[in-house]
């Protein structure tokens, strides 16, 4: 008999939509990435439908002029998202609230503070998505050139993360007396001075905020590589990863698993929620529409830009309706680029239906049908132990999350697959993760007496 | 005839009050300083008392265990206060939303971001308040065990400072087309990279951020330093000043405008606003009566505490209620705290009577009256051009917020000297300071041609 688990929803937005034409589509409006009012109202529709938590991404630079795209896109501003999200914590009650912060640019202090303080702020709904950041332009928006080795970010991030949790502890829960009457406001012998000495940090501590409605905040994490899945298999509680099928999903679930399982740690407590992008309709018939709507409203110009990005050539002398050609590719052309190459070939695509094709869900699922459809494939995911739910990358907004509420939560909800309500107030509460023990308090006794 | 200029006034809330025992007073949430309903509510009274804006400081560090108060503070947290603010804008309309943030600790890119941010989910509302931060406390949570010179600090300010304007400054007002007709998003000729190399920091842009609703975010600094003057005159258009007299405004007030006047700035767009603390009542009588309410709840163990501080002398051997005495000085003694003692005695002042004179209002203004009394003193300093306004430094809450907004606001009315409701709805509105020209455009010829 099937696991009958609960489905873990996340709802993702990326500015109007993770579609790259999302900003052309007549119902979405196209200013809403820079506007409180479009957001709050995501969030409020998010939770209305008891979904988990709104994750934002982050990117520290905007991607011009490399950009070639030369106007077309609307991803060029993105509001800070510890700032959005605490706006979004004065405009919701229940719903998790996961940010991106990276452990490249900042100091572990800043770090602990802004999330310590949305986590005080929304009663204990928030969550850090680490990010070690990989992209240049970011870097050199920060006294670099480059980024720092793969091996040097990672280090860097696994001490980032040790020193803001030792810092997040600085005060046991009951440490605030707050009693009037003999002028004690709390007790010093629990406040834990969190002084750290390290090879990339030194900080003396403590933090100046008291420890979080819900122990600490939820740490996120999405990084695929080997560093990464260790980074997650030891730290994360939640992992955003991008798996386009249900074999590879079930790969890296049983991986990350077994890894968190081989440190001691319960597998139970690590929820794997795989991205997901969504075209929900009545019929099939109408969610097929509503993705090639999207597709057509992709210029030659930007599909131009997206094949040069995945195929490392420049084919905008080929029109957009002319059958994509067998290139002469060089012995040295990357196998990847080269597999692209001949799938377009043999399939006999044009140009536009290559770029429309490559843009897809970037390496996501793409889950196009009805409510039914959806539902049957994220419980074959989760019950096939691909996933313990979704992060839905929503592809225009605000109707794609609306479909996920009124379409898709109802069927989970027929099926006993999804809440009815909150049942508690944290994002720990949402997510079933425990309420870590407080790092400065005495810890049992792992070890056998002699 | 005396002006008759609009007092501007800021609402500057610290924990549950400005007074070191407001969290002791039976009316105090003593839980307020880390809740977002403590905080909503005080910004929407000062929202409803049509307000200038809501102030926040900062101190990226508890100090503790320097603090011997050992237990008897509520200030050993604080929320992090762009968080807090953006948590506010979501829950306010008009205010403006000032916060402190140190050009120490941070990078210029993460500063104005968050500022940027801010303003577009307020609405063009935000103010940075600038620090350098000199509490060697805050150096060591970020690697450093002192704070860098003075000199330094402000240098370092001063680049920090450029930087983060031109960020704001990487987007023209009409750079975002949104014609989903013909796919352009942007025009990319309104885009300038804002690309800087200097002394303390190198940075790429431009910022991922639309040029705020209010051309720029507010600067408001609080130097009085002559670096600090210096950086008021030249930069600030909000300047937070501690003046305990009239005299001393007037001196202060002429110095920094005389200065702005000289790198030609207009010295009208450049507010100077000294803090004051109110205690506001029915009666002279009641007023006072609140004031020594809140002097009789600091315990001897705070005051002892705060004499050490002020002294540099240890007095807890003396009860609180002995004369305070005559004590033999070395002749290195600091003269400054000499005087404070010669003071002390000559009054005859007890221990008690002495640790409750110098909490007062540390240095600012003290003004304890009827709500026709504190105005006329706010007018005689802005008629006296001793001020543009003041930072009301409430000392216990929410109650000194609810006297100014229900007693002296309406008093302040009657005598046409503060507005009945918002005329704008940006803080440079309600400030009435102009939308800055765009750096990035072609400025007016300053040079007359040969």
């Amino acid at each position: 008999m099937p696991k009958r688990s609960h489905i873990h929803l996340g709802a993702f937005p990326l500015d109007v939509g993770h579609h790259i034409a999302a900003w052309r589509h007549p119902d979405v409006p196209a200013d809403g990435g820079s506007t409180l009012s479009f957001y709050r109202s995501l969030a409020q529709t998010a939770e209305r439908g008891t979904l988990d938590m709104i994750f934002f991404g982050d990117q520290m630079a905007a991607q011009y002029p490399d950009d070639e795209t030369v106007g077309r896109t609307s991803r060029v501003t993105r509001l800070e998202p510890t700032t959005l999200l605490a706006a979004l914590a004065a405009s919701t009650s229940h719903l998790g609230l996961v940010g991106t912060v990276s452990t490249s640019y900042f100091e572990p202090f800043h770090v602990a503070r802004k999330f310590a303080s949305l986590d005080q702020l929304s009663g204990g709904r928030s969550g850090w998505n680490v990010v070690t950041s990989f992209n240049d332009r970011e870097a050199q928006n920060f006294n670099q050139q480059t980024v720092r080795s793969h091996a040097q970010r990672y280090e860097r991030a696994q001490e980032f993360v040790d020193v803001v949790q030792a810092l997040w502890d600085s005060w046991e829960e009951d440490a605030f007396l707050r009693d009037k009457a003999s002028g004690l406001f709390f007790d010093p012998n629990k406040l834990h001075v969190q002084e750290h000495r390290g090879t990339y940090f030194t900080t003396r501590g403590p933090l100046n905020i008291p420890r979080s409605p819900q122990g600490q905040p939820v740490i996120v994490q999405a990084g695929s590589s080997s560093d990464g899945r260790h980074f997650a298999a030891t730290r994360a509680e939640v992992v955003f990863t991008a798996q386009p099928s249900l074999e590879a999903a079930r790969a890296f679930y049983a991986d990350v698993k077994a890894q968190a399982a081989a440190t001691g740690r319960d597998p139970a407590h690590l929820k794997i929620m795989p991205g997901v992008m969504t075209f929900i309709g009545a019929t099939a018939a109408e969610a097929r529409e509503k993705y090639e709507r999207l597709q057509d409203l992709i210029e030659p110009e930007v599909g131009w830009i997206v094949l040069k990005r995945h195929l490392g050539i420049d084919v905008s002398h080929l029109g957009p309706d002319s059958p994509f050609p067998q290139l002469a590719l060089t012995p040295d052309f990357p196998s990847r680029q080269k597999l692209l190459i001949d799938m377009a070939v043999k399939e006999r695509l044009t140009v536009r239906q290559f770029y429309q094709k490559v843009v897809g869900a970037r390496g996501h699922l793409l889950a196009i049908g009805t409510a039914a459809q959806v539902a049957d494939q994220m419980e074959a995911w989760v019950d096939g132990d691909g996933a313990d739910g979704f992060n839905l990358m929503l592809p225009w907004l605000p109707a794609a999350l609306d479909d996920v509420v009124d379409q898709l939560v109802p069927e989970l909800r027929r099926r006993g697959r999804f809440r009815h309500a909150y049942r508690g107030k944290t994002l720990r509460d949402h997510l079933g993760l425990p309420i870590p023990a407080n790092l400065n308090l005495p810890q049992p006794l792992e070890q056998e007496l002699p």
